[in-house]
């Protein structure tokens, strides 16, 4: 007979949470500091956007996580705790270099920004597995990711010269191809059909609809925030160009949401999923996006591509036996319109420029670039992967996953009368 | 027989969508700009304050329109939609004299703002068929509410040289007024009594909660934000004043509910419709309030004939032999609160005026933009309604109105156990 | 045969709201006005983190409230309630002081801050009685617990020379005395054994866990706004402490939840009241934090103080024989983090101090603040439960305890299928 309840990850949680707070602790005693040479302006300036993009991280993918009628806990419990655990580690691997120089790393506002941007490509992967996986795996993930991504950013930069601000838009390209494999290493079998409890209803619909109202209201800032405003109408311009993006990628995401419908209903998950779709792809591209046109049109294909992308994804999974099961659907939220985004890039700075060799020479660079970020996310999340499916982290079985009973206890719960 | 379905929309939403939107796009093209003389510091500025009429608009009226129960996904989805396109055209239509005068319209964060604001009073109107009409109606009287509400701003600024701030908080007016007109036109025989699906549930009550407290915790921004900050403390007291008449009238609206309660019980639908009049009427007449008292003063009043209103409407419209069915109560929730407040802005406007010359002149351009607001937002709102009652747009049938299952697609939907 | 419905509070609620409101609008009108000389500057800066601080105040404690399943809306609508009451009350007392010298208060935007603060401090203690209690119960207390909690800041101020943001630091401290003594004499025989309806469900988690995570978002700026930025570095200081001490007690919280509980299961509640503790303790320590790693140890300190304290606090609370039912757990989330927080301050104070001397007068000052703080919190937390004790106000029988039913209105509630 299998064992009826989940295995319990007492001896696996409580550990790997204590050891790595206290390394964590030890490390910020002895290497960081607060950066005090900062202008009190540029303090304030930030802060209204450092709390955008912590509500991006936590409220925001935390929220879009509980869809799963009953995995809310799990959805918006764990993502929380990822998050805490994953910004902490990628403050310190922010600025290891100076580590090197001076023996010191320094911490600001913007570094906490960055931190929690690289911890957004940690939550879109863990997205992938959401509710296969318990909080060992998640944290594992989350950790080796943001560790790969950082890795993929400093290799971008150091060969190929390409500036922070689009090193790190890579994320959505990076966390998705990573959480990718890492679902399709992971695959159980049988799961070509749904699993059981992998349903929602009609109120964790609206929890999950407040977190992509979250995501959509503060996807602006998140574009933005790292755009420096020495030119002025810069920043203005990602600002503006985000929002008109969002907003052309949910009327599109609606339209063909409707077509693809017999009924010509609108499914909610194409929407959740493809709605933000617009600014994902204007973020990979930000820094070549002049007019606010240009923006429109990218947020427009990348909604087409996105709504398409997620109801033809099965077949397309079949045709290419390539078996995984994406629970969020990464791929076609981020994934795709990151690709596009990509895309969009090079064909704008192409047409912008005038010198044919500066274009050439632009296109192989950032070719490059796409390789380079395409094969470390894959071959990293093939080898976290492979980790984390080791018996020794405790999976839980196929009937208790999507299920917040495997990892949470609920003493006082009123019974459904 | 009756045809068992809500009828399908693909032919109708799908096309009107995407023609919307491709239109949009090519106007923005050929058209549209970003403004990029401002200043780096007017954007910072401007910046948090963009945020919180963002949530105002797409959370705040979003989770508002969530507390009928099987109306969450269209109450919150729809508002989004509406929202997204409104904003668009109300950003084309903001500009449009400079496309005479200089070829294009320049588009910066605040021309953003004013745009969601008016974005706003078509909310406003689309809460009083919310349930009742399909997303097709609600787009065609979103973009007829604005291009009507800009024609009223731009015909009272023309005619009276109202100033724009004041202009634009005729916003409560024209919108209470022409969603009101509309919903008397689409009225459905029958609707005396309520309609079958026409009811909340205590989680649907919390996420109506969720987007009432939103709207009032960042209405202080939604009245202040216009306000210039050239003579200092004016700000400050269009803030402070907004939020002292809020809580006012959180308070008032309780103590009047449990009133008209025989069992003295509070009414939680008074409590969502009621607490934010303070901050409507406050709202409208935000250019003559100088005290904190005066605020408070218009929040007590607002509070009571709002609550009051809500209370005694059902009688009301027997009485006129006025039938219409207000879905959100839009009439006590911003209607009445709106001309109160025009009636205080006219009360203090006269008071604190020493020349009776132009006390009267005020008065009189003061009451003439009112009649132009209430004589445009009616005529319009009729017309509309008419344009809307064309069978061409398929609407609901009595059985599918506050039903999401006319609209959404629900594949992987929990069994209730 | 006992009454079947619970007491009626039309003519306690109402004239009380009404009389309270009328008397604020007069004082308003005789004795405030807007502080006109500020700069524009101060105001914008200043504007984002009083959003912060409203949201805290209105949101988070509002939906922590939400957690019991039958209470959602008088948990939301009370606190509403409350801290509307409670910051103008707060504002008027906040500089009672110049009434005398000049015969009028002014108002800017640091005095609502700080009476939302104050306010905190009210909505601390009425989450002791939460479920326990009416509405004019909690009013009560949140006007008399403020009133309080100001006396006691200008103790501090008089007597000690405690700075400002110190004193009002204590309000954790303070909060969760004065509700710990008042639910203690308001304790109702039999409630050892839990109520029946003091039950929560899943979608209530969800709702509270938006509450939580609010408040975990937004914590850094509580701690931070009124830390003064002339010293360039303390006020970033301030904020990326708390930003990592709450990272660092998530975590520490989750570890000790798990290993808690012997099936190895994390616990919802734990972590709702636990995850905030280090940003609890980093504030009521805040003057004193230097560096990153010191507040992450208080975080760390904290989290499992307030964790192991809610788990083991019935076995405490029967060896003390000291009945008390805490519903919302304050002692753990807020008095056990306090009063950590206050050691973390002596230490570190002096840790840094050069002269003993000053360390040992820095010592006896801060202890006899501490001892003031508890003094005056027991006292008029007694004296308040006293008068709330008084029949006059028509407590809730037992039954209908944490029933929203005893107190809202439900029309059109729709049926459970």
């Amino acid at each position: 007979m299998p064992p009826q309840y989940a295995p319990s990850l007492r001896s696996r949680l409580a550990p790997l949470l204590l050891l790595l707070q206290t390394g964590f602790i030890i490390i910020f005693a002895f290497y960081v500091e607060i950066e005090r040479k900062g202008k009190a302006d540029a303090f304030i300036n930030f802060y209204a956007e450092f709390q955008d993009v912590n509500v991006i991280v936590i409220l925001g993918f935390g929220f879009l996580g509980t869809f799963l009628v009953r995995h809310g806990f799990s959805g918006s419990g764990f993502n929380l705790l990822v998050a805490a655990m994953a910004t902490q580690w990628a403050l310190i691997l922010n600025d290891i270099e100076s580590l090197y120089y001076r023996g010191k790393m320094r911490i600001d506002l913007r570094s906490l920004i960055v931190a929690e941007m690289r911890t957004a490509s940690a939550l879109i992967s863990t997205g992938a597995v959401l509710g296969k996986a318990n909080p060992v795996h998640l944290i594992l993930i989350g950790l080796l990711e943001v560790s790969g991504f950082i890795l993929n950013e400093k290799l971008l930069q150091f060969f190929l010269k390409v500036r922070p601000l689009e090193s790190i838009m890579m994320l959505h390209i990076f966390g998705s191809l990573f959480g990718l494999m890492l679902t399709g290493v992971l695959y159980r079998k049988g799961s070509e059909h749904p699993f059981e409890k992998e349903r929602f209803d009609k109120k964790s619909g609206l929890f999950s609809m407040l977190g992509t109202a979250f995501l959509w209201m503060f996807w602006p800032t998140f574009n933005s925030v790292l755009v420096d405003d020495h030119t002025p109408g810069r920043k203005l311009g990602a600002v503006c160009g985000t929002y008109l993006a969002l907003a052309v990628s949910a009327v599109t995401a609606a339209a063909v949401s409707v077509l693809s419908n017999p009924k010509g209903k609108l499914n909610l998950v194409h929407l959740q999923s493809c709605i933000l779709s617009g600014g994902v792809a204007v973020g990979v591209s930000v820094s070549a996006v002049q007019h606010p046109w240009e923006a429109m049109t990218i947020g427009f294909a990348a909604a087409v591509i996105s709504t398409i992308g997620f109801h033809y994804l099965k077949v397309i999974h079949m045709l290419l036996a390539f078996q995984c099961h994406d629970t969020r659907a990464i791929l076609s939220s981020h994934g795709l319109p990151g690709l596009l985004g990509w895309l969009a890039h090079l064909i704008l700075q192409i047409k912008d420029s005038t010198n044919p060799v500066i274009a050439i020479r632009f296109a192989l660079f950032h070719i490059c670039a796409l390789l380079i970020t395409i094969a470390l996310s894959v071959t990293l999340g093939i080898l976290t992967g492979l980790l984390v499916k080791l018996k020794f982290w405790r999976a839980p079985q196929d009937k208790k996953c999507f299920d917040d009973q495997a990892f949470w206890e609920f003493p006082r719960l009123a019974e459904r009368k």
